[in-house]
């Protein structure tokens, strides 16, 4: 894969076509981007499981069980909704990103492990924080690998478009 | 508008050319996220209203009248601010599933129904949810909505860039 | 810079080369946009050193440090966290409005500097906010700047594509 990935990559020489299904590097960015858009929005499934186990609900309109009261402070709905504006703040800046990253026409096969990596990190991420809550430093490993592959591509960027400042 | 679009979209035949205004589910998707970035900043609007009716403010520097504290549970003020909290949860990663699903032109007649039912849902979803509180399951039917058609798309992206994993 | 770009922009006839490195704007885009990706997970990093600073952790597995409890209302931790949220309610909008702005082909002169605008706004916006409180109505301006600007793209978007409603 990686090998037809980067023939591929070097045979585009018009910088018009990278956002098109026959760059690679932009098919691995669509597969991964979705895997994460899916698992963000697993979250406010995994959020609507925990209030209906622990019957804690935000809104009056939301009671659908006799004798409740709004509530706001139950630890296993606010660790999901951590988990998730956590993702808010991690995945989405990732996503453009990543997306303005290919424009620049990296190395394919760089790319594309950055793509993977940072994606199976997010996911780990949300299974150490907010499915099977275990001690750290494994969720901040997890946290740091995307942060980190998000500076890298926004150097390359910035370095790739410096006189337009 | 639905005949022409489709026509135009067989006519084209390069696959370099999605994200153009000659690209009728580009023009689509680009009025219709125009119409979803608007009302999600017209919500940042609306909790300003709710704060200055209230007189309810989060920082010391913000206390326009005097004799106020800083609150945070207001519950007219948290409203607004779940809904909005909802918005970015939902309606952001939508932004990126829908732009990156037209990458895999998509049927034209299709594409633009879904962005024109999952944008109208999301409008439902802030006026029973954060302008005039109506019982469920208005709230979830709208919210499901925009849901339901970001996991089509997303399946859509992935089988076609299932070989990138 | 200015003048080259409105140049190189003019040279441009096709429609479907604005998503590239040849186009000024795009460029420009690129630059300003990384800065403020950047400039967002800069805030996890602020968070962290707050909560490190005044020993506040949410979840039971941070406890560093011996005879901690978790803790959620510290006003120096929230108060970044709030700036942290107003960035995720307004940038990433604006990253999705202001790349699909683009696709308009606006004058290069006027874009350049809507991006460099909006982008230095928000840079002052986390500085009086979050860095170094200072009175009213700092923030609300440098808050208005994006904001109108955003609304002024959303404008010219949607009644270039108005009927495709």
């Amino acid at each position: 894969m990686s090998a037809t990935a980067s023939n591929t990559s070097r045979m585009m020489t018009s910088p018009g076509d990278m956002f098109t299904l026959e760059n690679p590097v932009f098919c691995c960015y669509l597969f991964w981007s979705t895997v994460l858009v899916v698992k963000m929005l697993l979250m406010s499934l995994l959020t609507a499981v925990q209030r209906f186990r622990y019957k804690i609900f935000p809104n009056q309109e939301d009671l659908f069980f006799k004798n409740l009261e709004v509530q706001f402070d139950d630890p296993h709905v606010e660790r999901v909704r951590r988990a998730h504006r956590n993702d808010m703040e991690n995945i989405l800046p990732y996503f453009i990103m990543s997306l303005i990253y290919i424009s620049t026409n990296p190395n394919a096969d760089v790319a594309c492990i950055l793509f993977r990596v940072a994606s199976v990190a997010r996911i780990i991420h949300t299974l150490v924080y907010a499915v099977y809550p275990v001690p750290q430093p494994s969720r901040i490993l997890a946290f740091a690998t995307m942060l980190l592959i998000t500076f890298y591509m926004a150097a390359v960027v910035a370095l790739r478009t410096l006189s337009f400042i």
